[in-house]
């Protein structure tokens, strides 16, 4: 890294780009790169390009300065680029372009599907972040209260707030480090974390009480109709977390939560507690995602819908049993 | 506490006692400190004395081998005592009379409250935890993965998952070192921090589908009538949480849970998210707790009990609206 902040020292112009849909990790390492980049050097012309920023990260140090679109006709040309938190160029979306036309590129990244698409790499797969590989790169003696603040946000929600399998003991002792910066993490955690709107927590309640158990209390199905959401005046987006509520039912191996998004069409989210492969299903579907969280989309009545993933579930069970028997 | 293990080679039954209505970090404390022995002195007798351990702690190593009561009509006479987790003498419940029997006693805590009642106290306020305190006093080299499960427990139980504002840069370092030993730590938060069992999920559900905002959507607030609890064939400990998931409703500054447990008595829960403080409108009903974090018994029907109870909280809201201008 010493070398990029030396060949630094003569770009004037220094363009920050993060994936498209930024998460917590994508805002909080754009924005943690530019703050400290401004701090370090103050003449410096310093850009950071998103698709947008989430009201609930609305308080970070410069996040009203975020460019959510490519100003004038003429592209910009940055001395210097990085790409943060993006496993691949594409996933840039529509900062790709002044990428390409920036004199020196840097990728920044945990991905471990990341080629090194840049001039200069830097992948980490055993970092828990983004936050946590650019952490590393920084120059210790330039943490504050808001620089600190972008990192932690950034790791906390990478690692479900250090709860994740990806969360290591490196991970734990730089987190020690930032909130020693009086990184207010309380107010974090709840407000970027765990916050519902009153409607969200409507929603949550009315599929906590759908609800049911099947396949002996192994399976908890949920699911939410298209005319209830639309009562609500809700989004996808509303639905986040649900599944993973479900997911804590005592006793569950996989939480399924099925939403109407269309007359006989149903998007399934899947999570798995311990072993079955909900990826394996979703495929089945045309589907897609981890060993222990996936998704698909499934044609039909909510009735088909359940019968036919049970019986996939149960598959995937009855599998896990024979081998550990 | 070098003095106390020297001492301690001469003991020959060592006892360990925890509070009443142990909570994670009572029953990691006291389970860490057994398990150390143990190993430490493999021919000493050590006994934990704890009122009881709830299902999700039972993975801990020795839980099998908690006393619930004290065998015998006489009462064993232990060489050494310690007093774990307890802010008091009172609190240590039904093993009190070993500590008062024993040869020696040691008391180690992090209650601010705690006055130093044994022979020799280690007693912490900063620290964020029993388990914090204790692992400070171990030796590091006979750390391993049950010890540092145990400790770790009691470190998430008290700081909620490294949340509330007791957890410290040394918290975090400690955590660090603890998960380096293997330590299943998704699997600990999920099953003893966030698992519910499908009935109270469907209570929460209930409570989620209830609230309603008043004051402005500063204050939400929900109830759950004793024919529901009975219905689920429910008690108070299934409302765990409930309260907790109202006040991350956003823009809330104080969430309310109304629990009717007989006719005309409701026993109220309350949360604040910044400044009001709960705990002067408890105490207004001969309640109690802390400014973040109080509760009350109020009389009368649901719809008394909600008027009243938001009367003073408006009359909070309006006194910090004064400070504030």
């Amino acid at each position: 890294m010493r070398t990029i902040f030396e060949s630094m020292e003569h770009a004037a112009a220094i363009g920050i780009g993060g994936h498209v849909r930024p998460d917590g990790d994508c805002v909080g390492s754009c924005l943690a790169l530019c703050y400290y980049l401004k701090k370090k050097y103050p003449n410096k012309k310093v850009d950071v390009y998103l698709e947008y920023v989430q009201d609930e990260f609305l308080f970070l140090p410069n996040s009203s300065l975020v460019k959510q679109t490519i100003d004038g006709s003429e592209k910009p040309v940055y001395d210097l680029f990085f790409a943060l938190d993006s496993g691949d160029l594409d996933r840039l979306g529509f900062s790709e372009p002044l990428f390409h036309n920036a004199g020196r590129t840097v990728n920044i990244d945990h991905h471990i599907t990341n080629q090194g698409f840049a001039d200069i790499n830097f992948i980490k797969p055993e970092a828990s972040s983004t936050c946590e590989v650019l952490m590393d790169l920084l120059e210790r003696d330039l943490l504050d209260t808001d620089l600190a603040t972008c990192l932690y946000l950034g790791m906390i929600h990478d690692t479900g707030v250090f709860k994740h399998s990806n969360t290591t003991r490196h991970t734990m002792e730089l987190a020690a480090v930032l909130i020693s910066y009086d990184v207010p993490f309380s107010k974090i955690i709840d407000e970027t974390f765990y916050q519902k709107t009153y409607l969200q927590n409507q929603i949550l309640g009315r599929c906590l009480l759908e609800s049911f158990m099947v396949l002996e209390g192994k399976c908890v199905v949920s699911y939410v109709k298209k005319e209830t959401m639309d009562f609500y005046g809700a989004g996808s987006k509303d639905l986040d977390g649900v599944v993973d509520q479900l997911r804590v039912t005592k006793g569950v191996e996989v939480a399924i939560l099925i939403h109407e998004t269309g007359p006989l069409v149903h998007k399934v989210s899947m999570r798995s507690n311990h072993d079955v492969d909900v990826s394996a299903v979703a495929k089945q579907y045309g589907g897609g995602g981890h060993v222990k969280a996936a998704g698909c989309t499934v044609y039909g009545t909510i009735y088909d819908v359940i019968n036919n993933i049970t019986v996939h579930i149960e598959e995937q069970l009855k599998k896990l049993d024979t081998l550990r028997s």
